[in-house]
Protein backbone atom coordinates (compact mmCIF):
# COMPACT_ATOMS: atom_id res chain seq x y z
CA UNK A 1 0.00 0.00 0.00
CA UNK A 2 1.41 3.74 -1.04
CA UNK A 3 2.17 5.81 2.13
CA UNK A 4 -0.57 7.61 0.72
CA UNK A 5 -2.98 5.12 0.83
CA UNK A 6 -5.68 4.95 3.59
CA UNK A 7 -8.45 2.89 4.42
CA UNK A 8 -11.85 4.89 5.75
CA UNK A 9 -14.50 2.91 6.99
CA UNK A 10 -18.18 3.27 7.27
CA UNK A 11 -18.82 1.88 10.47
CA UNK A 12 -22.67 0.17 11.37
CA UNK A 13 -23.16 -2.00 14.40
CA UNK A 14 -20.70 -4.61 14.30
CA UNK A 15 -19.55 -4.36 10.89
CA UNK A 16 -17.66 -2.16 8.95
CA UNK A 17 -17.42 -1.35 5.15
CA UNK A 18 -14.11 0.41 4.01
CA UNK A 19 -12.40 1.79 0.81
CA UNK A 20 -8.87 2.18 0.20
CA UNK A 21 -7.21 5.56 -1.67
CA UNK A 22 -6.20 8.94 -1.26
CA UNK A 23 -7.65 11.32 1.19
CA UNK A 24 -8.54 14.31 -0.85
CA UNK A 25 -10.62 16.22 1.24
CA UNK A 26 -11.87 15.97 5.31
CA UNK A 27 -13.60 19.47 5.84
CA UNK A 28 -16.24 20.16 8.49
CA UNK A 29 -18.75 22.14 7.67
CA UNK A 30 -21.92 23.46 10.21
CA UNK A 31 -23.95 20.28 9.21
CA UNK A 32 -21.77 17.94 8.63
CA UNK A 33 -17.84 16.34 7.98
CA UNK A 34 -17.11 15.44 4.56
CA UNK A 35 -14.82 13.15 3.13
CA UNK A 36 -13.59 12.66 -0.42
CA UNK A 37 -11.34 9.85 -1.25
CA UNK A 38 -9.82 8.81 -4.17
CA UNK A 39 -9.60 5.19 -5.15
CA UNK A 40 -8.60 3.13 -8.00
CA UNK A 41 -11.04 0.58 -8.53
CA UNK A 42 -14.48 2.68 -7.29
CA UNK A 43 -13.13 6.47 -8.53
CA UNK A 44 -13.75 8.97 -6.45
CA UNK A 45 -16.06 9.05 -3.41
CA UNK A 46 -18.14 11.10 -1.02
CA UNK A 47 -18.46 10.38 2.45
CA UNK A 48 -20.71 12.15 5.14
CA UNK A 49 -21.02 12.40 8.37
CA UNK A 50 -19.19 9.01 8.43
CA UNK A 51 -21.68 7.04 5.90
CA UNK A 52 -20.45 6.39 2.42
CA UNK A 53 -23.13 8.33 0.05
CA UNK A 54 -21.96 8.51 -3.71
CA UNK A 55 -18.66 6.65 -5.57
CA UNK A 56 -17.72 7.16 -8.98
CA UNK A 57 -18.33 3.59 -9.82
CA UNK A 58 -21.58 2.67 -7.92
CA UNK A 59 -23.72 5.63 -7.39
CA UNK A 60 -26.12 4.88 -10.93
CA UNK A 61 -27.65 1.78 -8.59
CA UNK A 62 -28.94 4.19 -5.80
CA UNK A 63 -29.78 7.92 -8.47
CA UNK A 64 -30.91 5.32 -11.62
CA UNK A 65 -33.58 3.78 -9.25
CA UNK A 66 -34.89 6.88 -7.52
CA UNK A 67 -35.32 9.15 -10.35
CA UNK A 68 -36.88 6.88 -13.39
CA UNK A 69 -39.85 5.24 -11.86
CA UNK A 70 -40.74 8.23 -10.58
CA UNK A 71 -40.18 10.34 -13.92
CA UNK A 72 -41.25 7.13 -16.46
CA UNK A 73 -44.32 6.91 -14.73
CA UNK A 74 -45.40 10.72 -16.32
CA UNK A 75 -46.29 11.55 -19.23
CA UNK A 76 -45.28 15.24 -19.49
CA UNK A 77 -42.83 16.62 -16.64
CA UNK A 78 -42.87 20.32 -16.81
CA UNK A 79 -41.21 21.13 -12.79
CA UNK A 80 -39.15 18.86 -10.77
CA UNK A 81 -38.08 19.30 -7.07
CA UNK A 82 -35.06 17.35 -6.14
CA UNK A 83 -34.58 18.09 -1.93
CA UNK A 84 -30.98 16.74 -1.04
CA UNK A 85 -28.75 15.59 -4.25
CA UNK A 86 -26.06 17.47 -3.64
CA UNK A 87 -23.72 15.22 -5.78
CA UNK A 88 -25.79 15.86 -8.96
CA UNK A 89 -26.23 12.42 -9.95
CA UNK A 90 -30.12 12.98 -9.28
CA UNK A 91 -29.87 15.83 -11.53
CA UNK A 92 -28.27 13.99 -14.20
CA UNK A 93 -30.94 11.50 -14.56
CA UNK A 94 -33.60 13.91 -14.77
CA UNK A 95 -31.99 16.07 -17.13
CA UNK A 96 -32.54 12.69 -19.51
CA UNK A 97 -36.25 13.98 -19.80
CA UNK A 98 -36.41 16.63 -22.59
CA UNK A 99 -39.78 18.44 -21.58
CA UNK A 100 -38.69 19.19 -18.05
CA UNK A 101 -38.84 22.77 -17.99
CA UNK A 102 -37.15 23.59 -14.52
CA UNK A 103 -35.20 21.92 -11.89
CA UNK A 104 -35.29 23.58 -8.29
CA UNK A 105 -32.88 21.76 -6.14
CA UNK A 106 -32.87 22.21 -2.58
CA UNK A 107 -29.57 21.06 -0.70
CA UNK A 108 -29.17 22.66 3.24
CA UNK A 109 -24.99 22.48 2.69
CA UNK A 110 -23.39 24.12 0.12
CA UNK A 111 -19.70 22.77 -0.05
CA UNK A 112 -21.37 19.11 -0.35
CA UNK A 113 -22.26 21.04 -3.73
CA UNK A 114 -19.39 23.04 -4.27
CA UNK A 115 -16.79 19.44 -3.40
CA UNK A 116 -18.72 18.07 -5.55
CA UNK A 117 -18.58 19.66 -8.79
CA UNK A 118 -15.02 19.88 -8.22
CA UNK A 119 -14.12 15.94 -7.48
CA UNK A 120 -17.15 14.13 -8.62
CA UNK A 121 -17.13 15.25 -12.03
CA UNK A 122 -18.42 11.63 -13.44
CA UNK A 123 -21.46 12.11 -10.96
CA UNK A 124 -22.87 15.94 -11.81
CA UNK A 125 -20.54 16.67 -14.97
CA UNK A 126 -22.30 19.12 -17.23
CA UNK A 127 -25.32 18.73 -15.44
CA UNK A 128 -24.37 22.23 -13.36
CA UNK A 129 -24.11 23.81 -16.40
CA UNK A 130 -27.81 22.82 -17.44
CA UNK A 131 -29.99 26.40 -17.75
CA UNK A 132 -33.34 24.85 -16.11
CA UNK A 133 -31.62 24.28 -13.06
CA UNK A 134 -31.85 26.47 -9.94
CA UNK A 135 -29.45 25.99 -6.87
CA UNK A 136 -31.36 26.85 -3.47
CA UNK A 137 -29.33 26.58 -0.50
CA UNK A 138 -31.90 26.15 1.63
CA UNK A 139 -33.68 23.30 4.51
CA UNK A 140 -35.77 21.17 2.47
CA UNK A 141 -38.95 21.66 5.03
CA UNK A 142 -39.05 25.27 4.76
CA UNK A 143 -38.68 25.09 0.77
CA UNK A 144 -41.61 23.18 0.46
CA UNK A 145 -43.58 25.26 2.96
CA UNK A 146 -43.34 28.30 0.65
CA UNK A 147 -44.50 26.52 -2.63
CA UNK A 148 -47.85 27.04 -3.78
CA UNK A 149 -50.23 24.53 -4.16
CA UNK A 150 -49.93 21.98 -7.20
CA UNK A 151 -46.39 23.05 -8.57
CA UNK A 152 -44.40 20.74 -9.11
CA UNK A 153 -44.94 16.95 -11.08
CA UNK A 154 -42.20 15.33 -9.35
CA UNK A 155 -40.47 15.44 -6.01
CA UNK A 156 -36.97 13.44 -5.48
CA UNK A 157 -36.09 13.12 -2.03
CA UNK A 158 -32.31 12.32 -2.50
CA UNK A 159 -31.14 12.67 1.52
CA UNK A 160 -28.77 11.33 4.03
CA UNK A 161 -30.10 9.47 7.01
CA UNK A 162 -31.74 10.62 9.64
CA UNK A 163 -29.88 13.38 11.94
CA UNK A 164 -30.27 16.04 13.62
CA UNK A 165 -30.83 18.30 10.13
CA UNK A 166 -31.90 15.52 7.86
CA UNK A 167 -34.52 13.85 10.52
CA UNK A 168 -37.76 16.33 9.42
CA UNK A 169 -37.24 14.67 5.81
CA UNK A 170 -38.64 11.83 7.46
CA UNK A 171 -41.58 13.49 8.98
CA UNK A 172 -45.06 13.43 7.95
CA UNK A 173 -45.85 17.06 8.27
CA UNK A 174 -43.20 17.14 5.33
CA UNK A 175 -44.74 14.49 3.65
CA UNK A 176 -48.29 16.52 3.77
CA UNK A 177 -46.31 19.29 2.44
CA UNK A 178 -44.94 17.56 -0.27
CA UNK A 179 -49.17 16.18 -1.11
CA UNK A 180 -49.97 19.78 -1.30
CA UNK A 181 -47.30 21.17 -3.42
CA UNK A 182 -47.23 18.32 -5.98
CA UNK A 183 -49.21 18.44 -8.96
CA UNK A 184 -52.53 16.11 -9.12
CA UNK A 185 -51.11 13.62 -10.83
CA UNK A 186 -47.45 13.87 -9.39
CA UNK A 187 -45.45 11.75 -7.91
CA UNK A 188 -43.24 11.58 -4.90
CA UNK A 189 -40.24 9.49 -4.66
CA UNK A 190 -37.80 9.23 -1.78
CA UNK A 191 -34.72 6.86 -0.43
CA UNK A 192 -36.33 5.26 2.36
CA UNK A 193 -33.28 3.10 3.31
CA UNK A 194 -32.42 -0.81 3.87
CA UNK A 195 -34.74 -2.71 5.36
CA UNK A 196 -32.03 -5.09 7.03
CA UNK A 197 -29.96 -2.36 8.42
CA UNK A 198 -32.52 0.39 9.53
CA UNK A 199 -35.69 -1.96 9.53
CA UNK A 200 -37.62 0.91 11.95
CA UNK A 201 -37.30 3.63 9.99
CA UNK A 202 -38.05 1.92 6.81
CA UNK A 203 -41.05 0.24 8.10
CA UNK A 204 -41.79 4.23 9.40
CA UNK A 205 -41.46 6.12 6.07
CA UNK A 206 -43.95 3.28 4.15
CA UNK A 207 -46.45 3.48 6.84
CA UNK A 208 -46.69 7.19 6.68
CA UNK A 209 -46.67 7.32 2.73
CA UNK A 210 -49.26 5.10 2.82
CA UNK A 211 -51.36 6.83 5.70
CA UNK A 212 -50.77 10.62 3.35
CA UNK A 213 -51.11 9.70 -0.48
CA UNK A 214 -53.75 7.58 -1.86
CA UNK A 215 -51.49 4.97 -3.36
CA UNK A 216 -47.42 3.74 -2.52
CA UNK A 217 -44.99 1.42 -3.38
CA UNK A 218 -41.68 0.23 -2.29
CA UNK A 219 -38.77 -1.39 -4.36
CA UNK A 220 -35.91 -2.67 -3.45
CA UNK A 221 -32.47 -3.12 -5.20
CA UNK A 222 -28.99 -3.20 -4.77
CA UNK A 223 -26.51 -0.46 -3.56
CA UNK A 224 -23.33 -2.28 -3.35
CA UNK A 225 -21.59 0.63 -1.15
CA UNK A 226 -24.60 0.98 1.46
CA UNK A 227 -24.78 -0.95 4.95
CA UNK A 228 -26.06 -4.40 4.33
CA UNK A 229 -25.87 -3.96 0.17
CA UNK A 230 -30.04 -3.64 0.09
CA UNK A 231 -31.68 -0.37 -0.03
CA UNK A 232 -35.22 0.65 -0.67
CA UNK A 233 -36.85 3.64 -2.69
CA UNK A 234 -40.57 4.34 -2.04
CA UNK A 235 -43.24 5.94 -4.54
CA UNK A 236 -46.15 7.89 -3.80
CA UNK A 237 -49.01 9.16 -5.75
CA UNK A 238 -52.54 10.38 -5.49
CA UNK A 239 -53.22 9.51 -8.77
CA UNK A 240 -54.03 6.01 -7.81
CA UNK A 241 -54.19 4.79 -11.51
CA UNK A 242 -51.52 3.50 -13.85
CA UNK A 243 -49.38 4.20 -11.05
CA UNK A 244 -45.56 2.83 -11.67
CA UNK A 245 -46.75 2.15 -15.49
CA UNK A 246 -44.36 3.85 -17.43
CA UNK A 247 -45.61 6.57 -19.86
CA UNK A 248 -42.91 8.86 -20.54
CA UNK A 249 -42.20 8.45 -24.63
CA UNK A 250 -38.50 8.62 -24.18
CA UNK A 251 -38.42 5.54 -22.62
CA UNK A 252 -36.63 3.08 -24.31
CA UNK A 253 -33.53 5.77 -24.58
CA UNK A 254 -33.34 6.56 -21.17
CA UNK A 255 -33.06 2.66 -20.75
CA UNK A 256 -30.75 2.23 -22.92
CA UNK A 257 -28.60 4.78 -21.60
CA UNK A 258 -28.86 3.29 -17.74
CA UNK A 259 -26.24 1.45 -16.52
CA UNK A 260 -28.52 -0.34 -13.63
CA UNK A 261 -32.21 0.40 -14.33
CA UNK A 262 -34.49 -0.96 -16.82
CA UNK A 263 -38.52 -1.41 -16.40
CA UNK A 264 -37.43 -5.21 -16.74
CA UNK A 265 -34.99 -4.31 -13.33
CA UNK A 266 -38.17 -1.85 -12.15
CA UNK A 267 -40.89 -4.79 -12.05
CA UNK A 268 -38.63 -7.32 -10.32
CA UNK A 269 -37.58 -4.62 -7.73
CA UNK A 270 -41.12 -3.90 -6.78
CA UNK A 271 -41.44 -7.73 -5.62
CA UNK A 272 -37.56 -8.15 -4.56
CA UNK A 273 -39.36 -7.64 -0.66
CA UNK A 274 -37.71 -10.20 1.85
CA UNK A 275 -39.98 -12.06 3.25
CA UNK A 276 -39.52 -11.48 7.32
CA UNK A 277 -40.11 -7.51 5.85
CA UNK A 278 -43.32 -8.44 4.61
CA UNK A 279 -44.29 -10.30 7.32
CA UNK A 280 -43.62 -7.07 9.31
CA UNK A 281 -45.07 -5.02 7.89
CA UNK A 282 -48.34 -7.16 7.26
CA UNK A 283 -48.24 -7.17 11.12
CA UNK A 284 -48.34 -3.63 11.09
CA UNK A 285 -51.05 -2.80 9.01
CA UNK A 286 -53.54 -5.54 11.04
CA UNK A 287 -52.46 -3.65 14.13
CA UNK A 288 -53.90 -0.09 12.48
CA UNK B 1 -13.92 -1.94 21.96
CA UNK B 2 -13.41 -4.97 24.71
CA UNK B 3 -9.75 -6.44 24.41
CA UNK B 4 -10.50 -9.79 23.12
CA UNK B 5 -13.00 -8.06 20.28
CA UNK B 6 -10.99 -7.59 16.32
CA UNK B 7 -12.04 -6.91 13.50
CA UNK B 8 -12.00 -9.38 10.65
CA UNK B 9 -12.13 -8.16 7.10
CA UNK B 10 -12.85 -9.34 3.89
CA UNK B 11 -10.38 -7.71 1.22
CA UNK B 12 -11.77 -6.97 -2.33
CA UNK B 13 -9.82 -4.47 -4.57
CA UNK B 14 -10.12 -1.57 -3.01
CA UNK B 15 -12.72 -2.31 -0.63
CA UNK B 16 -13.07 -4.48 2.57
CA UNK B 17 -16.04 -5.77 4.58
CA UNK B 18 -15.20 -6.59 8.35
CA UNK B 19 -16.96 -8.15 11.14
CA UNK B 20 -16.22 -7.01 14.69
CA UNK B 21 -15.85 -10.15 17.41
CA UNK B 22 -14.33 -12.66 19.59
CA UNK B 23 -12.22 -14.86 17.55
CA UNK B 24 -13.12 -18.31 18.42
CA UNK B 25 -11.52 -20.43 15.52
CA UNK B 26 -8.30 -19.48 13.26
CA UNK B 27 -7.27 -22.84 11.78
CA UNK B 28 -5.47 -24.17 8.64
CA UNK B 29 -6.11 -27.26 7.02
CA UNK B 30 -5.27 -29.20 3.88
CA UNK B 31 -7.62 -27.01 2.13
CA UNK B 32 -7.58 -23.17 3.29
CA UNK B 33 -8.05 -21.58 6.35
CA UNK B 34 -11.08 -21.49 8.60
CA UNK B 35 -11.85 -18.49 10.62
CA UNK B 36 -14.83 -18.67 12.78
CA UNK B 37 -15.57 -14.82 14.84
CA UNK B 38 -18.34 -14.26 17.45
CA UNK B 39 -20.04 -11.10 16.99
CA UNK B 40 -22.77 -9.79 19.12
CA UNK B 41 -24.97 -8.22 15.80
CA UNK B 42 -24.27 -11.01 13.40
CA UNK B 43 -23.74 -14.29 15.57
CA UNK B 44 -21.05 -16.95 14.76
CA UNK B 45 -19.44 -15.81 11.36
CA UNK B 46 -17.62 -18.65 9.21
CA UNK B 47 -14.70 -16.96 6.48
CA UNK B 48 -12.80 -19.31 4.61
CA UNK B 49 -9.44 -18.20 2.79
CA UNK B 50 -10.49 -14.74 3.40
CA UNK B 51 -14.09 -14.56 2.25
CA UNK B 52 -17.30 -14.44 4.40
CA UNK B 53 -18.92 -17.65 3.83
CA UNK B 54 -21.89 -17.66 6.67
CA UNK B 55 -23.10 -15.58 9.60
CA UNK B 56 -25.83 -16.54 11.97
CA UNK B 57 -28.09 -13.44 11.32
CA UNK B 58 -27.38 -13.28 6.91
CA UNK B 59 -27.18 -17.10 5.84
CA UNK B 60 -30.68 -17.39 4.99
CA UNK B 61 -30.58 -14.73 1.93
CA UNK B 62 -27.84 -17.09 0.55
CA UNK B 63 -29.13 -20.39 1.36
CA UNK B 64 -32.69 -19.91 0.72
CA UNK B 65 -32.22 -18.93 -2.75
CA UNK B 66 -29.77 -21.97 -3.59
CA UNK B 67 -32.29 -24.08 -2.95
CA UNK B 68 -36.05 -23.19 -2.66
CA UNK B 69 -36.06 -21.82 -6.79
CA UNK B 70 -34.94 -25.13 -7.75
CA UNK B 71 -37.00 -27.94 -5.23
CA UNK B 72 -40.17 -26.28 -5.79
CA UNK B 73 -39.64 -26.80 -8.99
CA UNK B 74 -40.13 -30.45 -8.61
CA UNK B 75 -43.27 -32.85 -8.15
CA UNK B 76 -41.86 -35.21 -6.40
CA UNK B 77 -38.09 -35.35 -4.81
CA UNK B 78 -36.03 -38.43 -4.01
CA UNK B 79 -32.66 -37.83 -4.52
CA UNK B 80 -30.62 -34.63 -4.03
CA UNK B 81 -26.66 -34.16 -4.09
CA UNK B 82 -25.59 -31.36 -2.10
CA UNK B 83 -21.62 -30.50 -3.34
CA UNK B 84 -20.15 -27.89 -0.72
CA UNK B 85 -22.90 -26.84 1.76
CA UNK B 86 -20.11 -27.70 5.06
CA UNK B 87 -21.92 -24.94 6.94
CA UNK B 88 -25.08 -27.02 7.08
CA UNK B 89 -27.39 -24.35 6.01
CA UNK B 90 -28.13 -25.56 1.93
CA UNK B 91 -28.91 -29.37 4.09
CA UNK B 92 -31.47 -27.84 6.14
CA UNK B 93 -33.31 -25.82 3.83
CA UNK B 94 -33.62 -29.06 1.67
CA UNK B 95 -34.95 -31.21 4.89
CA UNK B 96 -38.05 -29.17 4.35
CA UNK B 97 -39.40 -31.09 1.91
CA UNK B 98 -40.75 -34.49 3.56
CA UNK B 99 -40.94 -36.78 0.09
CA UNK B 100 -36.64 -36.23 -0.15
CA UNK B 101 -35.74 -39.62 0.76
CA UNK B 102 -31.80 -39.47 -0.04
CA UNK B 103 -29.23 -36.30 0.82
CA UNK B 104 -25.91 -36.83 -0.45
CA UNK B 105 -23.51 -34.27 1.12
CA UNK B 106 -20.34 -33.94 -0.69
CA UNK B 107 -17.68 -31.74 1.22
CA UNK B 108 -14.32 -31.95 0.42
CA UNK B 109 -13.21 -30.30 3.73
CA UNK B 110 -14.23 -31.77 6.98
CA UNK B 111 -13.31 -29.72 9.15
CA UNK B 112 -15.59 -27.12 7.96
CA UNK B 113 -18.36 -29.97 8.58
CA UNK B 114 -17.03 -30.31 11.86
CA UNK B 115 -16.08 -26.77 13.20
CA UNK B 116 -19.58 -25.13 11.68
CA UNK B 117 -21.19 -28.72 13.66
CA UNK B 118 -19.98 -27.28 16.98
CA UNK B 119 -20.31 -23.25 16.11
CA UNK B 120 -23.03 -22.89 13.63
CA UNK B 121 -25.50 -24.75 15.42
CA UNK B 122 -27.90 -21.91 14.45
CA UNK B 123 -27.36 -22.48 10.56
CA UNK B 124 -27.20 -26.32 10.75
CA UNK B 125 -28.97 -27.46 13.79
CA UNK B 126 -30.31 -30.51 14.12
CA UNK B 127 -30.11 -31.51 10.18
CA UNK B 128 -27.17 -33.01 10.69
CA UNK B 129 -28.66 -35.72 12.52
CA UNK B 130 -31.57 -36.45 9.83
CA UNK B 131 -31.37 -40.25 8.96
CA UNK B 132 -31.92 -39.29 5.09
CA UNK B 133 -28.57 -37.58 5.20
CA UNK B 134 -25.27 -39.25 4.34
CA UNK B 135 -22.31 -36.99 4.54
CA UNK B 136 -19.33 -38.33 1.99
CA UNK B 137 -15.46 -36.05 2.46
CA UNK B 138 -14.64 -36.23 -0.97
CA UNK B 139 -13.88 -33.92 -4.57
CA UNK B 140 -17.12 -33.02 -5.68
CA UNK B 141 -15.62 -33.42 -9.35
CA UNK B 142 -14.67 -36.87 -8.08
CA UNK B 143 -17.91 -37.98 -7.01
CA UNK B 144 -20.12 -36.94 -10.03
CA UNK B 145 -18.38 -39.09 -12.06
CA UNK B 146 -18.77 -42.29 -10.26
CA UNK B 147 -22.55 -41.91 -9.98
CA UNK B 148 -25.18 -43.64 -12.17
CA UNK B 149 -26.60 -41.79 -15.19
CA UNK B 150 -30.43 -40.32 -14.17
CA UNK B 151 -29.65 -40.66 -10.25
CA UNK B 152 -30.01 -37.35 -8.69
CA UNK B 153 -33.94 -35.12 -8.60
CA UNK B 154 -31.68 -31.89 -8.02
CA UNK B 155 -27.68 -30.97 -7.60
CA UNK B 156 -26.84 -27.99 -5.19
CA UNK B 157 -23.86 -26.57 -6.02
CA UNK B 158 -22.30 -24.72 -2.37
CA UNK B 159 -19.07 -24.15 -3.41
CA UNK B 160 -16.95 -20.98 -2.78
CA UNK B 161 -15.36 -18.88 -5.24
CA UNK B 162 -13.09 -20.65 -7.97
CA UNK B 163 -9.41 -21.05 -6.22
CA UNK B 164 -7.56 -24.18 -6.52
CA UNK B 165 -9.34 -26.88 -5.33
CA UNK B 166 -12.71 -25.42 -6.13
CA UNK B 167 -11.76 -24.29 -10.46
CA UNK B 168 -13.49 -27.90 -11.09
CA UNK B 169 -16.61 -27.34 -9.67
CA UNK B 170 -17.45 -23.93 -12.38
CA UNK B 171 -16.12 -26.66 -15.32
CA UNK B 172 -17.96 -27.48 -18.56
CA UNK B 173 -16.64 -30.95 -18.12
CA UNK B 174 -18.40 -31.30 -14.41
CA UNK B 175 -21.62 -29.75 -15.53
CA UNK B 176 -21.53 -32.08 -18.19
CA UNK B 177 -21.26 -34.64 -15.42
CA UNK B 178 -24.06 -33.28 -13.32
CA UNK B 179 -26.40 -33.25 -16.65
CA UNK B 180 -25.69 -37.01 -17.02
CA UNK B 181 -26.41 -37.77 -13.74
CA UNK B 182 -29.51 -35.51 -13.18
CA UNK B 183 -32.78 -37.50 -13.68
CA UNK B 184 -35.02 -35.98 -17.05
CA UNK B 185 -36.94 -33.99 -15.25
CA UNK B 186 -34.04 -33.07 -12.79
CA UNK B 187 -32.50 -29.49 -11.97
CA UNK B 188 -29.53 -27.97 -11.04
CA UNK B 189 -28.37 -25.05 -8.94
CA UNK B 190 -24.97 -23.49 -8.48
CA UNK B 191 -24.21 -20.04 -7.09
CA UNK B 192 -22.91 -18.45 -9.74
CA UNK B 193 -21.19 -15.12 -7.88
CA UNK B 194 -21.53 -11.55 -8.28
CA UNK B 195 -22.11 -9.50 -11.54
CA UNK B 196 -20.68 -6.57 -9.98
CA UNK B 197 -17.61 -7.89 -7.99
CA UNK B 198 -16.80 -11.57 -10.27
CA UNK B 199 -18.32 -10.69 -13.65
CA UNK B 200 -16.16 -12.61 -15.96
CA UNK B 201 -16.64 -15.83 -13.58
CA UNK B 202 -20.32 -14.83 -13.81
CA UNK B 203 -20.82 -14.55 -17.15
CA UNK B 204 -18.60 -17.72 -17.60
CA UNK B 205 -20.76 -19.64 -15.24
CA UNK B 206 -24.12 -18.92 -17.40
CA UNK B 207 -22.26 -19.17 -20.82
CA UNK B 208 -21.31 -22.54 -19.58
CA UNK B 209 -24.70 -23.64 -18.51
CA UNK B 210 -26.62 -22.58 -21.24
CA UNK B 211 -24.57 -24.71 -23.79
CA UNK B 212 -24.61 -27.90 -21.79
CA UNK B 213 -28.30 -27.65 -20.67
CA UNK B 214 -31.46 -27.26 -22.83
CA UNK B 215 -32.39 -24.61 -20.63
CA UNK B 216 -31.05 -22.18 -17.71
CA UNK B 217 -31.84 -18.77 -16.20
CA UNK B 218 -30.09 -16.84 -13.38
CA UNK B 219 -31.61 -15.00 -10.42
CA UNK B 220 -29.91 -11.59 -8.75
CA UNK B 221 -30.63 -11.21 -5.14
CA UNK B 222 -28.66 -9.86 -2.02
CA UNK B 223 -26.52 -10.99 0.19
CA UNK B 224 -25.68 -8.22 2.69
CA UNK B 225 -21.86 -10.27 3.82
CA UNK B 226 -20.79 -10.97 0.28
CA UNK B 227 -18.30 -8.39 -1.97
CA UNK B 228 -20.84 -5.83 -3.30
CA UNK B 229 -24.13 -7.33 -1.67
CA UNK B 230 -25.31 -8.64 -5.06
CA UNK B 231 -25.32 -12.18 -5.26
CA UNK B 232 -26.62 -14.71 -8.18
CA UNK B 233 -27.91 -18.40 -8.46
CA UNK B 234 -28.28 -20.20 -11.84
CA UNK B 235 -30.25 -23.46 -12.51
CA UNK B 236 -30.53 -25.71 -15.64
CA UNK B 237 -32.18 -28.07 -16.62
CA UNK B 238 -32.98 -30.48 -19.67
CA UNK B 239 -36.35 -30.10 -18.93
CA UNK B 240 -37.79 -26.94 -20.71
CA UNK B 241 -41.42 -27.10 -19.58
CA UNK B 242 -42.36 -24.85 -16.59
CA UNK B 243 -38.56 -24.62 -15.95
CA UNK B 244 -38.75 -22.23 -12.61
CA UNK B 245 -42.51 -23.06 -12.01
CA UNK B 246 -43.31 -24.14 -9.03
CA UNK B 247 -45.49 -27.60 -8.45
CA UNK B 248 -44.14 -28.76 -5.01
CA UNK B 249 -46.98 -29.46 -2.43
CA UNK B 250 -45.52 -28.31 0.50
CA UNK B 251 -44.47 -24.60 -1.09
CA UNK B 252 -47.30 -22.73 1.10
CA UNK B 253 -45.92 -23.86 4.37
CA UNK B 254 -42.32 -23.23 2.92
CA UNK B 255 -42.79 -20.15 1.60
CA UNK B 256 -44.05 -19.30 5.42
CA UNK B 257 -41.09 -20.89 6.95
CA UNK B 258 -38.54 -18.14 4.87
CA UNK B 259 -36.95 -15.31 6.46
CA UNK B 260 -35.89 -14.08 2.74
CA UNK B 261 -37.41 -16.04 -0.37
CA UNK B 262 -40.96 -16.31 -1.33
CA UNK B 263 -42.24 -16.98 -4.53
CA UNK B 264 -42.58 -13.32 -5.15
CA UNK B 265 -39.22 -12.92 -4.45
CA UNK B 266 -38.23 -15.50 -6.74
CA UNK B 267 -40.03 -14.03 -9.80
CA UNK B 268 -38.80 -10.55 -8.69
CA UNK B 269 -35.30 -11.75 -8.68
CA UNK B 270 -35.84 -13.57 -11.79
CA UNK B 271 -36.00 -9.93 -13.33
CA UNK B 272 -33.22 -7.81 -11.33
CA UNK B 273 -30.56 -8.40 -14.20
CA UNK B 274 -28.39 -4.76 -13.57
CA UNK B 275 -28.87 -3.43 -17.19
CA UNK B 276 -24.83 -3.49 -18.08
CA UNK B 277 -24.67 -7.23 -17.32
CA UNK B 278 -27.71 -7.46 -19.37
CA UNK B 279 -25.64 -5.52 -21.96
CA UNK B 280 -22.61 -7.78 -21.89
CA UNK B 281 -24.79 -10.79 -21.79
CA UNK B 282 -26.45 -10.15 -25.00
CA UNK B 283 -23.19 -9.16 -27.04
CA UNK B 284 -21.60 -12.41 -26.21
CA UNK B 285 -24.68 -14.41 -27.02
CA UNK B 286 -24.09 -11.94 -30.61
CA UNK B 287 -20.65 -13.14 -30.64
CA UNK B 288 -21.04 -16.64 -30.66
Amino acid sequence: MNNDQIWIDENHKDSRYGLKGKLVVRKKTAYQEIIILKTFEYGNALMLDGCWMTSDRDEKYYHECLVHPALSNLSKINTVLIIGGGDGGTLRECLKYKDITAIDLVEIDEEVINLSKHFLKKVGGNSWLDKRLKINICDGCKWVKNIKNNYYDAILIDCSDPSDFANGLFSTDFYKECKRILKEKGILATQSESPESFKKIHIEIIQSLKSIFKTSSTMYAFVPFYPSGIWSWTFASNNEKDFLIPKHNQIKSIENSCDVWNLNYQEGALKMIPNKILKELFKQNTND
